[in-house]
C-alpha cells in the first residue's frame, strides 16, 4: 500500500527553534531513499506505507535522543485504492483548475 | 516507547456519513485491547508505539475493504521521555488549573 | 453558520507543561458561553462560526500575553449544510454502529 | 498580529476528487492578495491574522455553495511575538541545518 504522508514534528522543551530537529528528520528520510517535499509547515513524503511509518518512528526516536523530552508528531496519511497518485499529481490537478 | 495518540479517519467517496467506518475502527482498537476515548472529532488511544501504529494500519486497510476508495487518516502522537502520562492525567492537569 | 470545532493549542518556549495555558483558554471559551468538551488531545467546541473563531483568537492573544513567545494553534472545523449536528450526535452515531 | 497558516480543506459528499474545490479557494486567497504556497497536502498562507481567517471563511462558504454538503477544514496557525518570520525563512532555516 502506497501513501502520501504529511509529517510535522514539534519538539517541546527545547526552546523556540525547531530547525535542528527538523533537519535531523529530513536527513533520516533522505537516507532511507524516500521522496520528500519540505514546506513551511511540514514535510510531504511519498512511499510504501510501512517504510514511511518506520522512517517517522526513526525520526521521533532520534529527536528524543537529541534532547527533546516531549514531542508532538502530526501525520496525515492519504491512501487510495482507486488510482495511484504522486505528490506532484495532486499539486498539478489543483493548478489546472485555477 | 509509549504513546498517546489521537486518530481521525475520513473516508472519502462514500457519502457524508462516516459512522459505519469509524465504528469499524473502534471495534478493531478495542479487540486489540488498546485503551481508547472516543470524542466528537476523533479517538484518543493509549498504548505502546508499535501496537498503536499497527492497529491504525489495520483500521485503514479495513475501511478500504469496506468500500472507501480514498481515506485521509490524521494521527497525532504525543511521546515523552521525561515522565509517563495517561490520557486522564492530561485532562486532569488542565481541569486543576481552571 | 454553525460549526463543530476542535482546538489544540501548543505554547512553545515555555517548557514541557501546557496545562496553565490550556486552562486559560478553557476559561475564555466558557466565559463566552460556548459549549465545550475537553479531551486528552484538545477541546471540542460547538457554536456559531464567528463566535468560535473570535474566542480562539482571544485564546491565542491571551497565551502570548501569559508569556509564550511562539504558539502553534490547530483548528479543525466541521461544517454542514445538509443537517444540523451536535458533538454528542457525532459520538452517538458511532457508538450505535459498534 | 501576523500569522503563517496552513490550510487544508476536505469537501465531503462530492466524490473522490477535490481539485475543483481547492482551486476555488486558491483563487479566493490570491484575489485577496495573500501570499500563498500550494503543496501536496494543503496551502500555506502568510498574512495578517484577521485577513487570513476572513479568507478561509470565504473559502468554506464558497465550497458549500459549489455543492459540498459537508466540509472538514484544517487550519494550523503559527504565531510569534519574539520575531517576525516568513514561510521561506522557515524552510531555509531547516535547509541550512541539513
Amino acid at each position: 500500500m502506497n501513501v502520501i504522508a504529511e509529517l510535522s514534528i514539534i519538539p517541546v522543551g527545547v526552546g523556540v527553534s525547531f530547525s535542528k530537529y527538523i533537519a535531523e528528520c529530513e536527513n533520516i528520510l533522505q537516507n532511507k531513499g524516500l521522496s520528500t517535499q519540505l514546506h513551511a509547515e511540514g514535510t510531504n513524503i511519498e512511499g510504501e506505507f510501512d517504510e514511511v511509518m518506520d522512517a517517522i518512528k526513526h525520526c521521533v526516536k532520534s529527536i528524543h535522543k537529541l534532547g527533546a523530552p516531549r514531542i508532538i508528531t502530526d501525520i496525515r496519511l492519504s491512501t487510495r485504492t482507486d488510482k495511484s497518485e504522486t505528490m506532484n499529481d495532486k499539486i498539478h490537478s489543483v493548478e489546472n483548475r485555477m
